[in-house]
């Protein structure tokens, strides 16, 4: 008996970003878990990419796109473009469609896995800081919207954690990484993914009913606002 | 001889929003202003909005648009992506044009009025709040990058201002909205669009040079992070 | 086995706050639980408060007075410096005696039970958040100076959290309060102490290593600043 | 004709950190200043700092002490109080003394000079940063409270301002400090007194009536917390 045994949870994206390592978690606490692969599209497809997933009591909405940084005079479009249309839009769809129905079934949990870099703005990542500063805008607004309803929507807003988009074992290794980590990051280290994975299982839980519309920083003291 | 003599400044969608309460104020303190009325495009058609604009010291990236409010389970596509395409894409094109050419220069300033909604998030305008915390996201993310350079970027978020778009006279008068001002705002009553344009005043002025990144609140203590 | 089986875990002040729910709770993992009863002393009488408390892996530092609420132009000298000598300075007492031994074990925790009035700051009860805003910057630098040595110090921020100081049963039953609740607290109750507890202990356990110096807000969506 | 001619202001502690630059600043502008030198004292002493002080349409709060740094298990009793007695206490006699006063005359401005350490923890300073932590949690809940009474009280939060307390020149020439400043604020350089000053004459002023409770960061983008 695991701590979401009897617990259907649907993942986005799952084999990027912190899918996998949420995946692994879930199962070894006992839910039954749907998944899918791919970007989520943020357009007209969308209703296919979700086609035939049970009606779930957990929605992991695990949304990533490669950073595309660089600096805010040479944004190519093509980049700008594809980071809302593979983050912003498709959260909102999410959102739009498995919120209500929690609402009407009286619960209902949605833990988006974001980013602390819009927590200070990072010179050269602009781009990025804009589209997760706009999931981070809409997690706080739909989490205290249906909050009434018993359902509960959060962010894990994390930065130096372990994963193969943003931070792969031969970057995390080189020496000017390891300086630039002692320098920023109070832990001193990046977490491993089962660490993040963790805090997103806490607000998928229970025990964190009267949890809305936050955006946990998960950074290693990186970023620390409130 | 003004605050702002000899400064040149440009103002977008100046009909709308702050956009005219900035104008007078910056024409009275003697700056030279050029405006473009409308929306700015976020598309292809940017390059035509800003051709044959002089090269401004100082840059008003003044984007609104009704918030298209309702619960998040109803959003409306178009009403979306109308929002980011009037207010985060523009916003994105006009630091990308003018920041890397203040920077060429030496010095520049660029004030985006933004909201506060994303600061604390409301009910019902989940899709403003994505939006308007995209633009906030980049214009704290651009402002540091920039930074060295010498051009400040930084916004106003403000809430609670009276202008046609958000805080139409008729609704002000209301007993209704004047009981909710009581309620939520601690200065109770909304501000007259001078006072805003007074803050973005002081960030386009060479007083406020150290201040670059920064998200202002602006909203009678609505709104008080930091 | 609990998930706190053998940990030693002491607790602060214990039965005022959220001292009995997190012995409870902390009890039921399995920890072995020290705990002294009555204010911690900000003063030389700290040493016999702490006189023969065994070592522990987390220190809950359990801080609470009543609010002293009142306009500011009335805060009574006493009123003031009690809020500080009961909050504050056991506080500093706290982390400065136990951190240090933490980091030379190579290990601990310190959850710090604080408040999210300072988040927002609240009209008649400034001088509580003077002290609850002095707390909740401590933990913050403390936590980042005491990550390198692997010892985790955070603070559950909570208002509207049901405990016998702030939010007895009998006002919580009040009409008024009730139509407080749902104009101020978006998920529309107060929370029970057990949610709160739950909260500290996911912050004491080792699933949480890489979060420091964070003041995690508690508040139902009352305030969710990051 | 200064922009502050006719208006009574009172500083304190002048001699200290942005004590001279404001006065100068103020004088220039053509207000009436009233100035004490020395430590406010935050006890029964306060009565003899103020006498004969005239009642003053803008108190600028100006407290500052020594930052006592050092780890924080080697905080000494001392110095901790020291803190909290030259920079809190007296912080909250100046508001209780002189915001109802202002409130009984329908109108008035306090602004604190304190600073942007607390908004992201400094390791090494955490009973500098719990002392400007009450300060700022303080100016936010009072600010909120005086709001509807015409009283404005924000706080300049700054960090990085050249001051003989805490960055006299000898420091900044280093060129250690110098490496320092550009890994960490990405302005570059620290911040002459009288900028800051100017944002201080920004929140007296009457422009910034709809700006209450506010903590404005003043740090050349070492923190932007909104």
């Amino acid at each position: 008996m695991g701590r979401f045994s009897g617990k259907s949870v649907f993942i986005t994206q799952v084999t990027d970003y912190m899918g996998t390592p949420i995946e692994q978690l879930m199962l070894a606490e006992g839910a039954k878990v749907t998944t899918r692969e791919g970007y989520v599209p943020g357009d007209e497809r969308f209703a296919d990419y979700i086609a035939d997933v049970p009606e779930p009591d957990i929605v992991i909405a695990n949304l990533a796109h490669s950073p595309c940084n660089g600096p805010a005079g040479d944004i190519r479009d093509e980049d700008w473009f594809a980071l809302f249309d593979t983050m912003v839009h498709p959260l909102m769809k999410l959102v739009r469609h498995f919120a209500p129905r929690m609402a009407n079934r009286g619960a209902g949990k949605i833990v988006a896995i974001t980013s602390a870099a819009p927590l200070r703005g990072i010179p050269g990542f602009s781009a990025y800081c804009a589209a997760r500063g706009a999931q981070n805008a809409f997690i706080r607004a739909a989490g205290l919207e249906f909050a009434p309803a018993n359902v509960q929507i959060n962010a894990v807003a994390q930065n130096y954690v372990s994963n193969p988009v943003y931070y792969p074992d031969e970057l995390v290794a080189t020496e000017r990484f390891q300086k630039h980590l002692q320098r920023n990051v109070p832990v001193g280290r990046i977490a491993r993914a089962e660490e993040s994975a963790e805090l997103a299982l806490f607000l998928a839980s229970d025990k964190s009913d009267f949890i809305v519309g936050q955006i946990v920083p998960f950074a290693g003291g990186w970023a620390t606002n409130t």
